[in-house]
């Protein structure tokens, strides 16, 4: 199988893709066992038979924030560095766990770890990911970061996570209900999905700067990136949902529709079952309430949410995070080129098309 | 269903029970998603009813040891107490995943967490425990313990959990091979219990003491109570092992070798593969190669055992760890009254029929 080129993402991505993947490849260096095996496999560094793999895959969205704020403040990000692994390595937990819990078999168009490895070594493979995570992050301690500041991304970090697993857990509750309101679906997303994009930005103005004199930034300009991270993390999901919905196939990688056949509770799903009546109501009642949706189906829901102005609506509400992100973090001092470069990822996450 | 009482513990067990309890209470205070219902209907603490449950069960090994540690070596536990809980949630988070890798339906007399909540939502219980189990730690810093003390507890704590998922690993690996050897046995255990007990007894000496100035003993004190735990989990698991195979089914609340009908990969068969030749090699071999072993095979299993002396060289294994726990603080100065406590326990755990 031919895997697509991956379609090109804005310049601080491709500034930071070498080292991230170093501190990476870094964390995992003298490990062994074969356990971490299935982390290589999962980061396409090798194959499930030891040959090379495809190479990573992703965006290396939650590294790339931590850094870009470390450098937008400091203008180094030596001691962001291992937060930013760390990051990615969390990130990933979720993803194989998800994987799991959804019964995925196929994630950026390889095995997912568990339909090669199994289930039960699988949930093994997410929590070492996150183990290896926390002690990336407690080991920074000789890095030049002080304990007490080092201290605070370890709470963050953990808190975030608490928040994550939260919200997975609420997405698998939601499966099954009919009820859900956009307020359930932005609690959910606030956790599923801001709280780690929060904790990167959070991270990236924790530990800017090398240096223990030097490093880190005041609690309110932290507190200002965090806001940051929470609405782009909304942004960036609700975008997400739509692309699941709306999104050009070639692009995205996914079948038209992917997320409507598959009877997820996204924005655009819960927006319109919140709203519609009648007629509507009843149709995206019974789609939902049975078992499967076929392409008919598809096309019904997508004629509604068209009539409901759905689209619309979740355009507006990306956009409105994506201006809330920009204005959290405006009139702070920051490096030269530093808040072009945050608004052009904060606009990508909010606009693109994959 | 009637719960049996479970047999007496030793006076340390009884001396440190509720406290326990009130630390991991007041870790999930609060906390009040519905995921949060999974972790106190784990703790026994509430049905999924919503009712009130049986209340606590299991040993509370781990913090008791931690505890016990603490106090011996300063006379005062406080900045201890929220690493037992942490400890406690860890060792359980382990238990819940572990249930899920076995499609075990029940433990200590009760439906496991999965075959109430389902996999996917019980893998987020066990990874919101190691979370939780995290940040506890980390926000010890507010209760008089040294930045940089608490920094190296954090590391030996995310450490001792990667020793432990590679540990699990290797666990479910062995299930399908017949090649196994003692040694691989020893480093599974090493990783699967020893780990956390080694960070419970490790964790009791850095955290021993209240406040900042007296907190924690000096790293030789730490290293040798460190060595302490890992040679008392390798002769607990050796021990478990021994009562899976020739444990009362009154006292253990197993039935009579459940880990030979269950085909767990345990010291006692581990040993008889390696050792067994000719015609017992060939039984042991056709049974463990097998699907299923019934009383049959229980019984034949249980002769051979015999006929190897795998008792007598378990017992014997046991009692040399044992030997060497008490050996690693064999010297040090303790509170009064604490070397016998620490001697109780130690030989409890290698010698108790439950």
């Amino acid at each position: 199988m031919s895997i697509p080129a991956a379609p090109a993402l804005p310049t601080p991505f491709e500034r930071y893709r070498s080292e991230i993947q170093a501190e990476l490849r870094n964390a995992l260096d003298g490990l062994d066992q074969p356990l971490y095996d299935m982390l290589r496999y999962h980061f396409g560094w090798r194959e499930a038979d030891g040959s090379a793999g495809p190479g990573p895959s992703g965006k290396g969205l939650r590294p790339t924030l931590c850094l870009l704020v470390s450098d937008a403040l400091s203008g180094s990000h030596g001691s962001a560095l291992p937060a930013a692994a760390a990051l990615e390595l969390v990130h990933n937990f979720s993803l194989v766990h998800d994987d799991i819990q959804d019964g995925d078999g196929e994630r950026h168009h390889r095995a997912t770890v568990w339909s090669v490895f199994g289930k039960p070594q699988a949930i093994n493979a997410g929590t070492a990911m996150y183990a290896l995570a926390s002690l990336l992050l407690a080991r920074l301690e000789g890095r030049d970061v002080a304990a007490e500041r080092l201290l605070a991304a370890l709470r963050l970090t953990h808190a975030s996570c608490l928040r994550l697993i939260e919200g997975q857990f609420l997405d698998i509750d939601f499966e099954d209900r009919l009820d859900v309101t956009v307020d359930d679906y932005l609690t959910m997303i606030a956790g599923k999905t801001a709280a780690l994009i929060s904790c990167s930005t959070g991270l990236g103005a924790l530990l800017s700067g090398d240096g223990e004199a030097s490093c880190g930034a005041d609690d309110a300009t932290v507190a200002r990136f965090l806001e940051m991270g929470e609405h782009l993390g909304l942004a960036f999901q609700v975008r997400d949902d739509m692309l699941g919905v709306w999104g050009d196939s070639e692009r995205t990688g996914k079948p038209v529709g992917a997320d409507i056949t598959a009877r997820k509770k996204t924005f655009p799903i819960v927006d319109a079952l919140d709203r519609a009546e009648g007629a509507q109501r009843e149709t995206l009642r019974a789609l939902y309430g049975s078992d499967r949706i076929d392409e008919d189906g598809r096309d019904a829901v997508l004629a509604i949410l068209d009539e409901l102005g759905t689209r619309q609506r979740a355009e507006r509400l990306a956009e409105m995070h994506l201006e809330r992100a920009l204005a959290a973090v405006d009139g702070l001092t920051l490096q030269p080129g530093a808040r072009a470069d945050l608004e052009q990822v904060a606009r990508f996450l909010t606009e693109r098309d994959h």
